[in-house]
């Protein structure tokens, strides 16, 4: 679990007293592969870029939009270059490959920055990945952990020129790139729903086995880390639309606004089955001490009603020589009588304060 | 339980890094049917439209009022042809009929869209479909997933005119529809408050059947989505009276602020219902607790008195050929004085704790 | 219990979809009678009015103040010529009339709309009864739903002249009635003070009968309505004080700034209540579970001292022809020593656990 | 506890409906005794005044301060006459000797009230007593409910000319006492944190006698009141420090921003102490229901593993005519023998589950 | 306990009514020494100070920095001589040596104070000491109340020129320390992160040992402590960076910026950690509550069955005369027989109740 948790947000801050600018790469980030897009309403160039000076002599069409997508983090000197190449402000360049960072948009002079998270669920246990934007005038650079793929399916729209995509700027793409990273966190949400739905379910049926603790928490835990992520999304994009920002034109405001409306129905989401998943664990455990107290009844019935009998038997078996009952010959079954006598009064007893009655009820 | 959740707010996003504008319809959604309402103060129209080109070349008699119901949004085709008729925004069109949204307002230019939420009890489960408004400047659409009927009252207001709502444009129905939306809050919360009563009453009477518990947590449940809902439909609202927007006129803000004060007295009465459904489970555990007290309070006093009492007629009932006090005429009934010492001895022990007392107490 | 939750708020909205401006009168509400009570600085006149026309022709003299107050709301068509001859607002009318409303001021062109809640405690369960002030130029209206006999000491101020009372206009007799009704929540407070530090004082002498869960749940639920009705009346007052109205002098404000220090401030009291509340009922939750937890020790270590010991007499009860020990002419005492020690090493044993303590410490 | 309660915050509201000024004097309150201290950069003059006619005619000397210590409020002459010299506003005198008030500062035109608590702790219990302060333009009138010796200090600072307090005017005055109104909050604080803390150390121990639970209420009641007393403390310093005032200079604003801070600090502090408690009274009752299972298992072990045994025992010591083992000779070993397999078979179970691990661990 | 909460905070206030400015010197505090570090971007002088009067003497080159280091709060006179030598608001050194404080920030004419905590691990037990800045025009002197070494790294950025520090004036090293003291809370709550985590896996996995009590509340405790610290710091910080200062450039303010980031992020990532503390101890009550079931199933599981076994044997043991059964040939054989009868139908009832399920299911 304690590894889960490491690799829920990464981990890898170091040099307290470093130098602002220091580069403090993630340890396991594979070396960074660049592919450079370049796209306007006419036409789509693709290609991986494995020499950055290529990057430095391409010729930026007036117009054309230069999607620069970063897929790991791990040579510093590769990503200074880059920086170089856009001119990007340290603390820029220091926050877009730092890990981990809370969701956040920076305007520099040159450029904005803007850090999201998005879900990724991978072998059954959940990370949130942090992916960040640098959005320039005519260029976006996108920074990735890892190549995650979350963009294939906006690539395609470029690729194919589905929609407006072509047509607009720099800032729509980054929109286009937020919707994505938002909406990923629809299906994470619908699965929890419906674990916490499932737990319920055997709750409700009276079915409280210790592995649904197990479940709940691990739904809790999930749940309080998507808040965590999603609250400064939300602000961020709330910022977005809001602050005056020269790289983010009005038309892409529009879009926002909605990605924003995606944002706050999560985290409304978030917070709804943050409370049906505590409300999940009180039930839990009310449904614990009910059993625990049915559980008691029926002891408390058997070993009530035997003990004494047990004792009235224990001492007709003692052995002095002189018991007067011992030898009556209704002796025995007198005692019978009282031990008959002794139970029933004791149902009766049981019967009156409602613990003979079926415990389902 | 998980089908009940789904049903609750739908689910049905998918196609993540689709396209923005992508109509993404509710699965099991009927085929749309149309009904056009027209009126001003001298009088109504009202029909089923089969043929969209019919509203196309409908003439809008100046100073009257359209009124476009769309019931059911189950093909595609019929919901784009109606947002070419009306000129709809793409992102408005895509929020009217994608499901579920969060209550908001967004202001376009060419007309307004409000997206609110309303509780339908059916089969006794509890579902909060969803409503959108498309407010232009001489006409309403509405969307709804299914024929729900929530708007007949108004249409029956409209066809009698009863009241000013034949004189009013059409913010002035929106209003009208608003207005319904909210009020069917109050029977839902009025049956939450009754069973969280008749919980409550149990409990205090000291019955607490296992049942109870699924009960108060399907109130509190309930509370959840109802609290996740009208929130934001509070805020909605209170934009719409402080925004300034084309499309509401001052009278109607008036008439708004009243929809508002219901809508957050609602907020307030989940609020507290909240509140009490969890003082209520607290109650309810504590009195789980106390019955177990109880229990262990018998099961002790039985067990420790007459546990000892067996073990002393026990070690009579051995078989030693030496025990000097078998042969004693008196050794049997001395045997019985010690058990009825001990026993009292044991009695007033837990008298003095307490333990007699009536158990009501 | 549910019976007295309707009456804590009345529950007699409906006609969903109605126009707006009906009058949905409280069904068990009497038929209204009216008081007159007209002053200025020189005289009062007091009388009841039977004959609506009455008010219509009666002279308004400048500088008097007059004073309608209503009680009962069970005749619409009383209520609707009142209306007519005060000129109200359709929306004030239904607010003033229809129960229950949320603690709110509304302003009008000719008239303010206060309404207000006070606690009412009747056959000992509260009810918080909501009194409706229409607050014109010259005029004050005041609506009950029965003649709750709040008002009494301030029309007594008004007969006799006390204070600057009958110097100031309307606004100030609205101020007074205010003052009324929030100084009612005093004495309801210091009452549930009272339970709260009763049922504390039992609990931590370590006495906690059943009976004491229902005390507790009953003083937060009443905790809970307190606060739903006092926190919306702390916002109106603000907002009398602070938004601008012509009705409203200046001196009042002052005036009203103290009703509002006093309104906050049993919010405030409400809420250390609700959390003292609170914490009883945790304390008493853990008072349980230390005495299950004693009468276990009890239990244990009766059961696990005699159970051994009885299994060893039970041994020797065995029949078998041939067991060498029963011949044994120190047999008995032998196995009676062995009794002892298994006896005084499992107390050892207990007392290394500081099972043995007493109890109450 | 009741008792407490009462003397916390003082109750002596009453007469619901009384016109406004009306001075509700606290029942228990002894006879006002008034000190007069009038004193500027060259020299002090204190006496207690006996005849209020002597504060009319006193001279006030340009440039001196005049402070009037109220102690006592049981005489309402005196306080109207008192008034009367000091042309205080009648809503000022009624808040400054009506008990209880909120910390509050409201500005009238010849004057400021300042109203604001202190903790005392008394026969090892704290209440919270009231002091008011009327800052005027050369004076300062101070009210306490008894002669509490709050401001012992500052009157001894003054007489000494300690400091600049004698070059500043009343409003330094008004800080020096707020001062120390607010430090004395912290060795209240100081306490409960040890208090807090030993509860903690003797839990973490293992020791939890029921005695604790008392304790940790008695602390967690005393930070609900400490912060309701507290929170609207720092509103009321931070409007001093914020609102225009013609009776505060900016100088002593910089100091009252000082007071403020520590106002803060102790809030934060009161809200911190009050987490710890609550996760204290949780450990506690984990630590409970942790005993509670290890006394359990102790049961379980010794009663399922002797119940057996006795069984077996118990058969053979029936008195059959016909059963064959009790004749073969070696009948009681073997039956000894089963005896010892189902105890180790039980004992095995049990190791298996872990149950015979150490208690403490 | 107590005493690492004292150590937590420090905790020497006294003398309540003492006058402003009173220095309050932590008691167990060294004698201060003063490390004097003047530098621009030509060079560096490093010192250690014995004599203040060197301080006075030093020529400031125009353009260079100043930096006092003082570690140790134990000599009152040298610290009011160096409030002389740098003309030190009263107030500023009071709040600079009295320990503890609130993070904040105070403008005062002549410079800045800045007041902040970090958290220090020492025998594995928690402090969060103070360190306060005064920043003037060309100087910043920190205060720390022992020699922490907390800004070591700074110092050796400074000796070795590494970065723009040498070339920026001391509002640049004010950043460069605050980003020190944020950047410290990062492995303490590492450490809080692995410990939870391994104390979930463990709960997870079915092992409560109530040692793990003592752990999890341990780190809740460090929370509750640490967002008391954290909380004050972003306020302080944001208030760097939006209130006008003369002694903070906007280059450094775009600095400021970034630790603020990071305090906010240390702040959600505490608050996240409370909220998982809190479930990993609900959790642990869960399975407690879990385990003490399992338990008492055993126990009711063996003792109603046998129990009722030992009876009927009890019963044939009796020794009166006349027992028919007893003489019987088939009498043990058909005892025996319905021995098992009564075994088996009572399994089949637990059967039927689940109860002999699998205990770990």
């Amino acid at each position: 679990v304690s590894a889960t948790r490491q690799r829920m947000f990464g981990a890898h801050r170091a040099d307290i007293g470093a130098r602002p600018g220091t580069l403090r790469l993630p340890p396991d980030s594979p070396a960074p592969r660049i592919r450079l897009v370049q796209y306007d309403s006419s036409g789509v160039q693709s290609e991986e870029v494995a020499d950055l000076s290529r990057l430095r002599d391409r010729t930026r069409a007036p117009g054309s939009t230069t999607w620069i997508d970063v897929r790991g983090l791990g040579d510093e000197s590769v990503l200074r270059a880059l920086g170089e190449v856009f001119a990007l402000h340290p603390l820029a360049l220091e926050d877009a490959v730092n890990i981990p960072q809370r969701a956040k948009s920076a305007l520099y002079a040159e450029h904005q920055l803007l850090v999201a998270r998005t879900p990724l669920v991978a072998n059954g246990s959940l990370s949130l990945p942090q992916v960040c934007l640098i959005l320039g005038p005519d260029y976006l650079i996108t920074f990735q952990e890892r190549a995650f793929g979350f963009f294939d399916a906006v690539r395609e729209r470029i690729q194919a020129g589905i929609g407006p995509i072509r047509e607009q700027g720099p800032s729509y793409l980054a929109y286009a790139l937020l919707d994505v990273l938002v909406d990923r966190f629809y299906p994470v949400l619908q699965d929890l729903d419906e674990t916490l739905g499932e737990v319920e379910e055997r709750l409700v049926e009276g079915n409280a086995p210790a592995s649904l603790l197990g479940k709940i928490h691990s739904a809790r835990r999930q749940l309080v880390n998507l808040r965590r992520v999603i609250r400064p999304q939300c602000d961020m994009l709330r910022g977005l639309i809001q602050l005056p920002s020269p790289f983010i034109s009005d038309e892409v405001r529009t879009f926002l606004r909605d990605v924003d409306d995606h944002a706050v129905q999560i985290a409304d989401r978030v917070d709804s089955a943050r409370e049906l998943a505590s409300e999940v664990a009180e039930l839990h455990l009310s449904q614990l001490s009910h059993r625990t107290n049915e559980v008691m009844k029926v002891l408390t019935l058997m070993a009530s009603i035997f003990i004494p009998l047990s004792f009235i038997a224990g001492v007709y078996g003692m052995n002095f020589d002189y018991m007067p009952e011992l030898h009556s010959p209704i002796g025995y079954f007198v005692a019978l009588g009282i031990m008959a006598t002794v139970a029933l009064g004791l149902l009766a007893f049981f019967w009156r304060r409602g613990w003979l009655g079926s415990p389902e009820d």
